[in-house]
């Protein structure tokens, strides 16, 4: 006798193949918080051409080797799904492959994230719930508003509340060349989704 | 010859085999708020009561119907995903169930969140982008941090700024039965865990 199905079955989420093939191209260690974030932007002016997702990357790392934990790329479309904005398919990669829900547990090194566009309302809050001890920002929010991208109902002082709560923020590393990969998007045709109803703009 | 094996495993979030048997049980619609919220509160409850999470529950509902589309429940500790709570868990498995990652796109029916405990800020802003129209609570950001949950650096105003975005926000459904199940929680010695570095207080 079978059991019931499951009506609810397992949601995966899983990086694209060309990101492994990417980074076998890559250097093990970033030792600079700039080449840290040509990889993350590297990895959203691949995304878009590879018509994986949106124009954004990110990547976790340690902080004391600079070496790649775990990247992340925008998969809202192609994973069928709002939330995975690059911040947060990094975070639960990296979460998964250390085995913890808190980046920042006892035993672990600390861990950084770096993203190549400021983050949203959504990853502003998960990036205080993931253990990550620090942020490092490409494009500015206003740079993603420029081209149909929402950052969400967010505090104005956003990176001040991180800071209260021990996480230090670095803003405007590699902005030119982040927000190139924004442009190209659009120049593109790229779609800027929009998940809301009854809003004249788009969410990221 | 084999390929490279892919360095980052796809994550899998699969709701508690419990869910499934319990609804079993459970009517097919919900025609009213205080009914709906039962029911997400009833989940918060057995699903610590089973072990699986912290003291949160969420549903995903038509509006049209009243019918559930897709339960959730706090899977942050069995997932090792600090990003898992029961609202975020709701609206993937809802996507995902609707093969959309916006649950108001064109051609589906308007949807419905409600979750037993108001929104913490990364839950706000995943609401943003899910493209439900209304959002239900049940006890209030207050009730949480009482027994120790963070609500992260959120909107004074959240409500507001969900509503100018044209969703509609009820609070207080059944806030006594919810707030009942955070304080069963604590005293079981239900861990109030920590994601954060350099800070006092501990996250949702």
């Amino acid at each position: 006798m079978k059991n019931t199905p499951h009506p609810f079955p397992p949601f995966q989420l899983e990086l694209p193949q060309w990101v492994t093939e990417f980074l076998k191209s890559q250097p093990v260690a970033f030792p600079t918080p700039e080449a840290r974030m040509t990889l993350v932007t590297t990895l959203s002016q691949h995304n878009i051409e590879e018509g994986t997702g949106g124009p954004f990357g990110a990547g976790v790392f340690r902080v004391d080797t600079h070496q790649l934990v775990a990247p992340g790329v925008n998969l809202v479309l192609s994973s069928q799904n709002s939330l995975a904005h690059a911040e947060i398919v990094a975070i639960i990669m990296a979460q998964q492959l250390l085995g913890s829900h808190d980046l920042g547990a006892a035993g672990l090194p600390s861990h950084e994230l770096v993203t190549s566009c400021e983050p949203c309302a959504m990853c502003l809050g998960a990036i205080c719930w993931s253990g990550v001890s620090h942020l490092v920002c490409g494009a500015q929010g206003n740079d993603a508003e420029a081209i149909g991208f929402d950052e969400g109902p967010k505090l104005k002082d956003w990176a001040s509340a991180l800071e209260q709560r021990g996480i230090t923020v670095t803003k405007n590393i590699g902005r030119f060349q982040a927000t190139q990969v924004l442009q190209k998007y659009v120049e593109q045709g790229g779609k800027v989704y929009n998940s809301r109803q009854g809003s004249k703009e788009p969410p990221r």
